[in-house]
């Protein structure tokens, strides 16, 4: 089986918006055991729509469009696709409903246009939007199958995961199910050499590598028959990658250390501030991006002048001035120094140099010092990321959680 | 003239990356005049790259792919397109040289495979690649234009600008020229209909709408002989833009609201400190992701409990009992408080509810009040955003360095 998807939209062609609707059909298609073999973005255009579906026809076995479905004029996704499966439009009195019923909880009055939304192919299978206003759907037709979604991707994304998926299990053979592992402290290149063999070795579950910012995860995939089967097909696998990695593997089906350290935090019923120089408020911003922070999370200090790391945090003006600003010494003050002050368990202190200016060559853009003051004593670590300013500033902060997360695991 | 682009990648039909080249290009051609009909991304597979490429030239006057340039065997997009427009490759020395020099700078030895990146179409146009190894090129045959550029965004983008544009301009049919206008404190929507007719009277200059996190823009853009002409068109209707907008526009080619308020910081002298609880340290973040904000951001402080409050700003209990932690008043005295106690000029207090959770019906989710403390005054706003956790929070920093920007314009 291979699917081919079609992003509807000029402001795609435009350049107004990424596709990024395209990047979450693909893993999951590609989870799925699905192949993708072509994208293609198109402009609500009829004639050009519908060359782009009959390519696609010819081509591929799954059509999975985004966007076009709407009340407008140009909204023509459906319409072209009936036409060149030779379907017709039919009111869907359901969907009709949830459209009034969504307009009504919004306080507005649903203008007419808007019905044109609940016109659907005739035996389609519904897709419900309970994020937004159009219906998508999927039929088989010609020995093809089509899904059609939405294009705002805070609908997409939902609807193909509650509804286009489960659509597509029977095509793909099955129930599928995955387990992120996530990782820090080890590359991207080197975490792939240490699993190579184990990832070349294995089918079902397959083992599929990713990057993001810093750190890098793994998502173990199983196809089964039931779930509880591919459960007990994954839980080897991800002992096994668990083994292999060490504790450099932070947590499987986590969120972001950030989530992983603030756990720990509550469990050992400990409370936490940070005080930031280089970092500038990105690790704060960071710990309390989640809601519920407030349960561990007293406060922090920016400390960007040499008098704020002074006047508010206690750091000593002869370690500023034998070892300056930017050393372990100072890292460890401010660290110690913020938890007392804010009364806290644990402190951490963050001091380097971000860039691009300000080096020199003792101590060079990058140059980073992060200490953590927890259970009585300082942990502080060294380091040198050479990637520009937001992953210098992006994993100083990671590393402080890190610490805090190897400590109290 | 019409333009196709190709990227070339089986990570994006994986999913494992966004295709944020066609972005970036897309916009830029959407400035220079010239439609992009269709998007098409396909793997590394050069059957169905050669089938891509086909389609596009039977379509398109000009084809643009992205990816595929680089040294291993499977990096196929120079071979493909040879063979579709008839073009045998040859080695071009002065790349060879510039990817030796590249590797020299790592201090890394060159790897044969690497020499492959040097081969390119006979007769092409060579576009250097200062920020990685593999170089583009573009050619004409067959009454078609080609474009070939590296994957990585962080080539193809200052790529596509330097040396693609400039290719680009005689097809366009002369010089291009693009201005910004940003603006804070209108909507979208509002925005759209103040400059309606305005758009909709113009063809050269045109004015293109666009909407970021909390803040939208309009791109003014002319075409003319010369680069001198196009800034005579371009003036006028930047004046207009502005007289229709009035004090919502924060700048013209600016970067953003945070580099507005730090440069007016500078010329009055001044500097600046901020207490945040709600935002956590996401405006501290935002004032030092800029380079230089050390010459009058001082630093901040996250006053996330009511602890931190009274203890490292001074926020009367009384006024905590009174009125409560997300208070107008609350909000004066942290930005008072801030400025005093880290001896800055202007001082920021920012508290609200950022939720999902802690609204209630007096207070809820989405209320925030901003206070700025500058040139012996509080200047607070209050705002009701109820877009989620992420948004509420950028849009309340957002508020308070506009604050700053509209008094010290």
């Amino acid at each position: 089986m291979n699917a081919e998807l079609i992003a509807v939209g000029t402001e795609i062609l435009l350049g107004q918006i990424v596709n990024t609707d395209a990047q979450v059909i693909a893993q999951g298609l590609s989870e799925l055991g699905i192949n993708v073999y072509y994208q293609t973005v198109v402009g609500d255009n009829p004639e050009r729509l519908e060359r782009a579906i009959i390519e696609a026809k010819n081509r591929a076995d799954i059509i999975i469009t985004t966007g076009g479905l709407g009340p407008t004029l140009d909204d023509l996704t459906k319409e072209t696709l009936a036409k060149v499966f030779n379907k017709s439009l039919k009111l869907d009195e359901e969907s009709l409903d949830e459209i009034k019923i969504f307009f009504d909880k919004l306080g507005k009055q649903m203008t007419p246009n808007n019905q044109k939304q609940a016109w659907l192919p005739e035996g389609c299978t519904v897709f419900k939007n309970e994020w937004g206003t159009a219906p998508g759907c999927g039929f088989e037709s010609d020995s093809k199958y089509v899904i059609m979604l939405p294009g705002p991707p805070r609908e997409c994304e939902p609807m193909f995961k509650k509804y286009a998926v489960p659509f597509l299990y029977p095509l793909a053979g099955g129930c599928i199910k995955s387990h992120n592992v996530r990782m820090f402290g080890i590359g991207e290149s080197a975490m792939e050499t240490k699993l190579h063999d184990l990832m070349q070795s294995m089918q079902n579950p397959t083992i599929a590598p990713y990057a993001k910012t810093s750190e890098c995860f793994v998502r173990i995939t199983a196809k089964a028959e039931t779930e509880d089967e591919a459960e007990k097909m994954l839980q080897p696998v991800v002992e096994k990658v668990k083994q292999i990695i060490g504790d450099d593997v932070y947590g499987v089906d986590v969120d972001s250390l950030e989530q992983v350290a603030g756990r720990l935090l509550i469990k050992n019923n400990m409370t936490l501030s940070v005080a930031e120089s280089c970092t500038g408020g990105l690790l704060s911003k960071r710990i309390t991006d989640l809601a519920g922070a407030s349960d561990y999370y007293m406060g922090g200090v920016c400390s960007y002048s040499n008098e704020v790391k002074m006047k508010v945090l206690g750091v000593k003006t002869e370690t500023l001035e034998k070892y300056g600003a930017v050393s372990s010494q100072t890292a460890e003050e401010m660290a110690k120094g913020v938890a007392e002050r804010l009364g806290t368990d644990v402190g951490v202190g963050i001091t380097g140099i971000a860039g691009p200016g300000g080096g020199t060559i003792d101590k060079p853009v990058g140059l980073v010092y992060i200490s953590v003051w927890i259970n009585g004593k300082c942990i502080t670590k060294k380091t040198n990321n050479t990637h520009g300013r937001d992953r210098v500033r992006n994993y100083a902060a990671s590393v402080a959680l890190d610490i805090i997360r190897r400590e109290l695991e």
